[in-house]
């Protein structure tokens, strides 16, 4: 039986898309309006304590199509944390207008596979523990490692996935600078094993990267993916622009 | 053809998934509020008269993420006395403020491949009516035995089964005492063959546990799995607080 | 190419799942309710006529978990009947309070694999045009014959399809007593193959028949099936206590 | 490469499937329903005109289960005309009482696998521009040759494809004159390769010829089918007792 | 490993399919549907402004059948001025009356297989940033190259993508002059890994060229497809009518 790869596991996370119902919100009193983006700046000013006091970190997007309008990305230590701040966030004014959307709930997660990782290593710490870049754009997407017929990750030696994992760690280590990558393990804990989340300061670079690493065999033989997010970043001062009607 | 493995089974089980319509919730008054909230409350009070009793047990957790906001897990004897108590909760106050977001109808399991196992032994008897553990967190799934091409479970001889589930059982009782397992059996009663219920002290044990399991060849070869819920806790005396606004 | 078999087939069926708005109901006044309840009881009394008749059959269930909460199985001759039936319900006051869940379309079907039956044989006549039993349990689940790869069954000769179904049969003469079974064929009606629906006083037999099945090759290569429904008798005497708010 | 077979195309086709909003129908004042009855049986009278004049053809059934209350089938020569009709039935007063369950967009096609088809032929001409039977029952669904593994349709030699066509033919040709059939291609129109409308005047005729029709192999090996859907004939003095609430 | 092939990528494109609330429409004052179109009309004069600069281009098109009722096909240089436009959109007055059906979003890109393609060229940079034809027809489907046992494209060699990339591209050369087609990548930035638009002045074009495409091996074995849209042409003159109730 393959040996299972250590994992070195940091924060939870949350990945919270939701829809605003612009009818509603157009009707709602200009009081009301102000009152929730009020309210809604609130709330993300504790989470900017939060990240200051590297106690957690958050992400806040508008996403392109359909599929949202926004998404908040948190991560924080516990579960209940996360679940706080969901429910917190339900009970909010904005959150009247808005439907959710998806939701993803994972960790961060490093994986070990050469075996020589130090946990306690600082660096490896940050990693775990990460503040999220606030780059223009980000991308989302979870993941499963295939299990099917002839190609079955699960199946292969712990050496043989760990030469697949390097050689496509070696397609991702070209894109540094231009895309930052935060892996989160999800096994256990939501419909698929993964969720990838990547930063980039050039949206097109996420296609590059994404359609270069389907070749890597470890993608082309043994990834299956969900729906791809894509969005622009959303300052605290861009909030009431978006929300402006 | 193989030889079905004799089972054992238990109390009848009930996992109910509902999400919250807060918009609703906070336009309420809060003489609607208190009185749902009472009424759940004696709800769930009778339920641990029922677990005093030794006729029944029950969980109640959060639930993190959008796919729904608490779930209530019920065992009992009879598949009337689920249907009565789920009846019972569309019909309480609280349940206006509620829509159903997925439901799991099962029986406890356990799987006799060793032939040794004598159904009369109180041990026996007492995993069969199991008092669930009101331990810290929660996750639930349900899952499948593949039959696709090669890899078909159900065409496997008793023996290797038993050799495979053998060797997954071992895996899992490294995780004795951080990991409490409730296996229910669903073939013939809802769409997926069993649902599995994990409780931890610790989340992130949830994680480990399934990713080490995913290498057993009874899952890398065998194993389909659904959509995972993952909570937390929901004491009688939070359910004030989660409900707050 | 492999011979069909011939089939021999008796009354259609539709199966008809409802699920109840509770809220609604228990803002109705109490004359509505009443009305929805008599006009809905009488309806059944139509039917409990046409019963009586041998002109056609019905059942009643609660559904437990959140797919629906109750269901209406109903034989008759032809197609229009159940076209009516199903419009007359439409139209009813209790209607008003319920959305639709799911439906089945299909007739009473036996297959001849042997082609020794004879069609104007009672008792395969009493069989296509089945009273159905007033038993404690309902099982209801759609299902295909695969044809996938190298498990295909509308390639296999009809010798050994009539082997395989025999072996199968006798998996299920097993449970002769226990459970009963009306099997309907749906190919070009609806969207699976075939609907089984199963009757049993004690509702574990249902597990304990699909799951031995599972092993018969006819299930385990040629097998896939669609959700399953699981229910429990609502006697017309207890439609009051259930619609109780 | 395979060569594709040529086709011959005639009327654009849209099937239009609509479930009613009977509680909001019976609650409408009668003069509405009056209004909307009137409407809706003058749009069928222009259709009937179009009919009558060659211009095009039509088919109004109801549908039987929870998939949709009625269906409306349209043939047109232009994909202009189906877009009319489509918005026009939307701007009537009955559509205010119905919702969109299912459409299905195509174009009527004839195969010309032998190579002897002469589209000037008055024969092909009126299979091309068909006027639809007024048969007791229709049943629709779409299609898929399939393209999976080995069985792979789109791969398979013109002359391949031919014999296993011809087969296929010869079955649907024990079924002349109990049910007719028209074929419409939708590569590229819609998400299926193909409708299938298939009228009798026995409905038991269409779970008897996709039976048999299964194993052929261009069925049993080739075929892919979406959702079925089976009606019973509404003649536009049925509308009143079909409406009637 | 194979070797990925190089793109050129252009502008950023947005497909944004909407349906009408027809009843709520109608129920609207006539200066509410009067100022909902103007509004629409000024916001497409916008894009025309911008299509004329050159600096985007966009299509405004019906949709036949039930899937929408009209689609916006958007181009812009970036992300974040689709993101604009769709915001905008979903705060008109029309927008009101608008349900969101489906999205997608992506980017035009040319693959430069042969390795001679010079991305400074004129021609290629009309292709990268084109303005769209405004055809009487629209065909839209997103698609996968296939990884799928021994059918998967990201296996094989860059030469022998490019043969089957040829033959494929030697099959839409017979359409030239009756079928514009426009490519856009979406991989890493939506759910399928192209879109492909389709404009035609006679739309059985579509039927053919995706028929006949299908044979090429390149689909036959490495083509997975998504939904298909197809309309007519909504001329800025013509939203008066289309709207017309």
């Amino acid at each position: 039986m393959p040996e299972a790869v250590v994992t070195m596991d940091g924060w939870y996370c949350l990945h919270d898309f939701r829809s605003i119902d612009w009818t509603a919100w157009k009707y709602a009193t200009s009081e009301d309006r102000e009152q929730a983006i009020n309210e809604f700046k609130q709330l993300i000013g504790k989470w900017e304590d939060t990240e200051s006091n590297k106690e957690g970190s958050h992400a806040l997007y508008t996403i392109v199509g359909q599929k949202a309008d926004f998404m908040m990305m948190i991560l924080r230590p516990t579960m209940e944390e996360l679940n706080e701040i969901e429910t917190a966030f339900n009970k909010t004014k904005l959150a009247e207008f808005t439907t959710p959307s998806y939701s993803y709930i994972s960790v961060v997660e490093l994986s070990n596979y050469m075996g020589n990782a130090n946990e306690e290593d600082p660096e490896i710490q940050a990693r775990l523990r990460p503040t999220l870049p606030k780059w223009n754009h980000i991308c989302f997407y979870p993941m499963d490692k295939r299990r099917q017929g002839n190609d079955n990750w699960y199946v292969l030696e712990k050496e043989e996935r760990a030469k697949l994992m390097y050689a496509h760690g070696m397609t991702g280590r070209q894109y540094a600078g231009k895309i930052r990558q935060i892996i989160t393990g999800s096994i256990g804990l939501d419909d698929w094993e993964w969720g990838v989340t990547l930063f980039a300061h050039d949206v097109l670079q996420f296609k590059k990267l994404v359609y270069e690493m389907r070749f890597d065999e470890v993608t082309s033989r043994y990834g299956d993916f969900g729906s791809f997010y894509v969005g622009n970043i959303l300052q605290t001062d861009g909030i009431d622009q978006f929300l402006h009607v």
